[in-house]
């Protein structure tokens, strides 16, 4: 029989969650039915989406129940197989959540070629973030030839995808990080045009230097202060894909004042503005194929760099859920839960 | 020789504008040019726009300059003609301000028939307030048959039109009034679905009762209180097209808490919803032709109604404007400054 170890919700957190939030089980799964596959997980991804799911709060996707599996997308290996489609072996994105081992009918699978690129960039760069950075941009950013697109997070797997992608469509990009190191980061190996400190004392300064011409697209991952930095800057007729608030994600109810809503709607009615919140899923039946073939292009070309930042150990993904939701975290957050 | 009296802006207002924030002169016009026409102001339109222009805040348009003329639209007579183009006796829909009369060289001048609707609708249902709800609900609200579209200040030029035109086009109407008589107005003249007061104690509740299946369009027009009743009623993929933020216009600086902005985002985010601004003259240029056919049939056949809210003599300008800033208008607010 084989035994799955996994992290469950254990108890929904107020504000930052604390590592007593998981808990640890061992579940003994069933024997194998006709088509299904045993799978075993390799690489769980991080991501603060994550912390959603923790709440019961109204959000695009229902809430992880107490006592369940944590989700997240995941490679696996098909441990063992009584499905036509899938031989023992194979490498599969999947998504299994916080455990080591799961079975599936097949459904959601999508069979990964470790020839044409590591299968763990399934989760980033061939997969959701990357999605989420190229279909936001595309369908709502739509950056034009020579103009700005500022994105913050952006050392991050969709930070780092939305800079990325915004100069291979012609556009200058501005990535706001954390720190000197990120920043390097953005500028040496991403080869974005700008990279500004939102640590530094000085940080709204420092982003209008780096956006002479104004902002064009600005990619929404974090909200906070970095907003009203933002604010000013953005020109005319400037769209703003909303895809992510982490800064807001531990809050604990209405922020305390001043109200920054009216200065807000107040640009989005001057500056005629476009806010646009998404969600990748809304495009991703009609576009992933669009995506997968283009991303997939560049990663042979060398066009797109990335950055894992890989924890050993299922053990450890609660510590690095956590920190990932205060920045500690380098690249796209993995855990090896097995040897490839 | 002919003299213009001419209301001046005297002084920027802070907060709420004060009759003596405005001045009145009398100027003596130049004699007419070759090309030149000698207008005579017979209706002045008043707009919750003017308002920011009475400032120096940065916005869409530039400010009115201490001691110019205040902006508006204007329906005139020519008085006097050295313009092939135009006769003595022609009714022009012009933008003189706020002033008895003026020169022009023909720019910019509609001629209006008096036979296919009174020449006041030039101000409102055939005119900028009657575009700026076409153009905001066809390019931006896009309502499809059957969704609910809400919009605030319902009974004033622009509400009363986005109502009417969501119903032409299929949709569910619901409109914001302060007070019972302009809701008995929305539902009795209009033709709205449901008509909710604004000063209700539950008006939240009642809003809510009045959609049922929740919000698809949100027809921005004043702020304020009113969308955080709004904000939880918004469907997934709601369009917001802002408009006018009026509850917002006399503020002085930053509200005070809490901050009202974590719960708008996180709504763009959850919902998936497009904030949008604008101004009509985004589209004018382009669309305007398509309007005027559009609703000049829709005037001849009944379907579209309104109101002139009436006040006589420019002097009355500088009241009737402060209090339409409240609400105190019931309909179009039009100042009537000659006989037609």
């Amino acid at each position: 029989m084989t035994q799955s170890t996994r992290i469950v919700l254990a108890r929904r957190p107020e504000g930052r969650p604390d590592p007593s939030d998981f808990r640890t089980e061992i579940a003994d799964l069933p024997a194998l039915k006709d088509r299904d596959v045993l799978l075993e997980t390799l690489y769980l991804s991080l991501d603060p989406y994550m912390r959603g799911r923790m709440s019961d709060a109204r959000s695009y996707a229902d809430p992880v129940q107490i006592g369940d599996v944590m989700v997240g997308a995941t490679v696996s290996r098909v441990a063992q197989s009584r499905h036509g489609a899938w031989a023992e072996g194979d490498i599969v994105l999947s998504g299994n959540g916080w455990q080591t081992h799961a079975i599936s009918d097949g459904t959601g699978l999508r069979k990964l070629d470790p020839k044409v690129a590591s299968p763990s960039t399934a989760l980033h760069v061939l997969g959701m973030t990357g999605f989420t950075a190229w279909s936001g941009l595309g369908n709502i950013g739509k950056p034009a030839q020579g103009e700005t697109v500022v994105v913050a997070a952006a050392s991050g797997p969709v930070g780092s995808m939305v800079g990325q992608i915004a100069r291979l469509r012609g556009a200058r990009a501005v990535g706001i990080a954390g720190g000197p190191e990120k920043c390097a980061y953005l500028l040496d190996e991403l080869g974005f045009d700008a990279a500004v400190d939102h640590r530094a004392a000085d940080f709204a300064e420092r982003l209008a230097e780096a956006c002479p011409d104004g902002i064009d697209v600005y990619f929404e991952n974090v909200g906070g202060s970095v907003w009203d930095a933002v604010l000013p800057l953005l020109n005319k007729f400037a769209r703003v894909p909303v895809c992510g608030l982490v800064a807001h994600y531990n809050d604990k109810g209405a922020g305390t004042g001043p109200d920054r809503l009216p200065a807000t709607m107040g640009a989005v009615l001057s500056k005629s503005l476009t806010l646009r919140g998404f969600i990748m899923s809304e495009f991703m039946e009609s576009q992933m194929p669009d995506f997968l073939k283009e991303a997939s292009d560049w990663v042979a070309q060398g066009k797109l760099h990335w950055r894992e930042d890989v924890v050993d150990g299922l053990e450890a993904a609660p510590e690095a859920f956590i920190g990932m939701l205060e920045g500690k975290n380098f690249g796209k957050l993995i855990v090896k839960v097995a040897e490839l």
